[in-house]
């Protein structure tokens, strides 16, 4: 067995002098006053054990991470017709474009950009408040984590609001071609708050452990997702999950993965573990730069890259 | 031990009533009188085994299957600085798309594309002649697939340049932007030949089973390029191998590939085999449809998806 | 002298049988209940002639002619820096287009597609209350046609507003950018106000005889603009007044015209006369069909389109 | 009746302290290698005066302003249905983007970009030889300004084409959407060698005064187009004659003009005269930007903008 702690540890410490690199995001405060030279790592397998270095246990905004999970939620809410209003391909824009929305008439490419999330919002409102929606969101986090002290930070939720005129031009767009079934303001209020989810890193990866295995949790024995799902939404994340930056990551790293804006990634290991780190520089696809660093060194030094070892 | 050969039988006897589907190419005559219901598929497993079904030893031009070729070559001769030439990204537009070029000046998104593989073909000429490198490159398929019977079909060739107006279009662009060394006609030359190179099911799993093996020929003992590469050329086909289509690609079969559009797939399980599938008739994205169903089965039926079980 | 009145006749007879053809625009019940039979033209000279037929006194919705007078107060209120915050070039694509928005950073190409007219209530604005805006430009065309009933119609207002999901989409996306000034609500309320004004044909050309008269309305003598802006203002209606069909209008009728999608169209000869027509059917540009015809024979009769006779 | 000796003598002395502004064309070394000092003016009326200043015999590279010819002649053998192979409308991009072509299926915007320019020149081969159909533009240009001095450039066309790559790109992409009816070879050669046309302010003038007097020169009484295609051209060169800046243009001259990167420009106001200028910086949008200045005033001097005076 590898000593996953020793490579963990190898991690943190090469890349110590590193840390500061890349732009924190700064368009709200809450995002803008975070400590640069923060870094987390926490791996947890599918076998129970977990392995951890550095801000493994502090809190950050985890942003577009959110969509694997609300993305999961639609999927259980609407199957395959969800491919109805989203689309599975990789954008070959940034994650905020709107030119493509306006090719493919108000269609996003994929749920992991900013339009296809905002649709995948209005997929799990489905009739519901947009406080019950958000509840619904973040009790799924909760149990996916295992962990009942997961919550929304208000005040990241309220500046995304405040600030989102991108996000609620994506919105108003979707809905000038039909494609939202939910006022834009209820849709947004969903989206700006799942995004506003903070977590720490010891709870996304145990979060994120069902996709590694099969889509059932080992640590609860519950299934999630059947594994043809987990697999599909696997998938998406290696195609997708880091804007336009997906093939790069890829190419470098080999493992499923999503990012957020506040500098966090969960990365999954088919088979093997589930991995989240955190580092606020980001690089100029808008992802972590010594996040994706740190999960390209992991990929190397254990071989579990899904294209070869 | 997976009877693989039994998993095979099964997909082709299956897919018997759905031969024919799909609108096989057309654009040049070689193409358009191949008979749609032709079928055939081969599996090579990185121990040596080989299983095979229908049409399996019939030769089918291997189209833009050959980019996955051309690129090994390339980084052979440029390494990473192959990066400067043409990006890694998936394209969010079709193969042929020129919009994408005007808008990052000549550079194409990645290898795959026409554009992309344009560029590969001036790296691969590298100051050659184009009867050299189309001489080299015909070397190394037959060296890869331990076969020297494999060639161009010429009439192919002469016909892709008689009509391949939309090609010279963006090799012309590319060269607008000073992104080609080499005459406009001589990239192409080697590009019309490469891509009119005729394997069948058979020749073309081996000829990619060194992307299964990371890097090494298991029948032969050569090392064709490093695990690192193999990996790498791995995630350029999932990411990129199916145009537009890639995402989907993903999504169903959860295997690296690359289509062409003589109706050839060919797919690589890390670790475990290669996979040859050839069937005419194409989906709207240019990708060969039964093919893209034998191996969604094939990859159910064995649990080969990199993406889980 | 030509006999106006003649021509004015001939056309209103000669178009009768063609009433009805295009489109109406459907997207709020005010306008989609509009009889498609409408036709009105008035023409008032330089000199202070008046000639009129069919349904001349009516009032309809004047939709995007209002943007002539909107661009007119911020011309007056900032000069040439105006053209900071929009561009004086064709667009080039539909009216409500966002992708050259993004293209060129939030910075509309011309005043009269929306997201330009959009710009310019938001310059308009200018610190004043959404409700002190919008007074101000109805004030400013009942000043313009000397009649002080003209006025909004609350329901087209009400109505614009509850529907407008695109326009909402390109002022959050210029307030993305940081291209507007005020609240996307304030803007956006002076915005669906202006467009809700209702006018006669009768008005409307008396309203921008200033523009045939160098400036100068010469049934009062005020000038409102100068010489030199006139001509500007005529510059532009005759580049970007007809949205994507702009060429095709001065192709075929070779005046400065602005078309509404109520049906409306105000052309200017300049030194000669104001003309206004409507007609409801719309062609696939947007412009009135029924109503460009008739400008184009009143260019043919008269001999003055500005590119000769 | 104006003294526009005066005036023309008035330009040339305000604007010799500029002489040198912008950016002379670099692409082939015959336009490199031009004075950038030089300043040329002619204006012919249609009465037959002729007023110059500067270098205004001396001969240049028309460039694209041959484009009004050769739409002159395509007009004469194919009439309105030109008008199915380019369209009228304004580019709202680059002179050699290739963006809009993909997206509207290889049908060029208009006449004055390079694409629709290749286009015309598809028109005017019209089953001739490219040897024929250069030889018919070059004597219709001769006809026209009455000169049989006129020649092609043998050298600027030989450099074109060697260094057209961009051209050929549009070219080719317009052939493989079957947008043209001869050889890429052919109609470049024809498209090159228009452009290479040498003439003087003097000879441009003369060779425009047809558009300015209803289509008739009144020089020789011959009758080159009716009244109604003359205006028509105007028309299209107002909207379209300036690429990018036509707006622009028309804003601060108001008289339909087409320029070439040689640094000339022919302007024609309707019913008064003809006007040539020369001076080879360019504005950003590839216009001379002294000629458009030395035209912005003339307009300004003489009020013989076609928006009033």
């Amino acid at each position: 067995m590898t000593d996953l702690q020793a490579i963990v540890d190898e991690i943190h410490g090469k890349l110590q002098s590193r840390l500061g690199e890349g732009k924190v995001a700064d368009y709200i405060p809450q995002l803008a006053h975070v400590d640069p030279k923060r870094f987390g790592m926490a791996v947890v397998t599918v076998d129970g054990q977990v392995h951890k270095a550095g801000d493994c246990d502090e809190p950050f905004s985890i942003q577009s991470i959110s969509k694997v999970f609300t993305l999961t939620l639609a999927l259980g809410k609407h199957g395959e017709t969800t491919w109805n209003r989203v689309g599975k391909e990789p954008s070959g824009s940034a994650f905020n474009s709107i030119v493509q929305l306006e090719h493919e008439e108000g269609k996003p490419r994929n749920p992991f950009i900013n339009a296809g999330a905002i649709a995948v919002s209005d997929l799990v409102l489905a009739g519901h408040t947009p406080a019950e929606a958000i509840g619904e969101i973040v009790r799924f986090v909760r149990y996916l984590a295992e962990d009942e002290t997961i919550a929304i930070d208000p005040a990241v939720a309220k500046s995304e609001e405040a600030t989102g005129y991108r996000n609620f031009a994506l919105a108003n767009f979707m809905r000038s071609f039909g494609k939202l079934s939910h006022p834009v303001e209820h849709v947004l209020g969903v989206y700006f708050h799942h995004c506003a989810i903070a977590m720490t890193c010891s709870q996304l990866a145990r979060s994120g452990l069902f996709l590694a295995a099969n889509g059932r949790n080992p640590m609860t024995g519950h299934t999630v997702v059947s594994s043809q799902r987990a697999r599909r939404i696997n998938a998406l994340m290696l195609t997708c999950g880091h804007y336009d930056g997906s093939g790069d990551f890829a190419y470098r790293v080999g493992l499923p993965g999503k990012s957020g804006v506040g500098g966090g990634i969960l990365a999954v290991a088919p088979g093997k573990a589930s991995i989240a780190v955190w580092s606020p520089g980001l690089n100029h696809n808008g992802n972590s730069l010594i996040g994706s660093l740190a999960l390209e060194m992991f990929a190397d030094m254990t071989g579990w890259s899904v294209f070869g070892h």
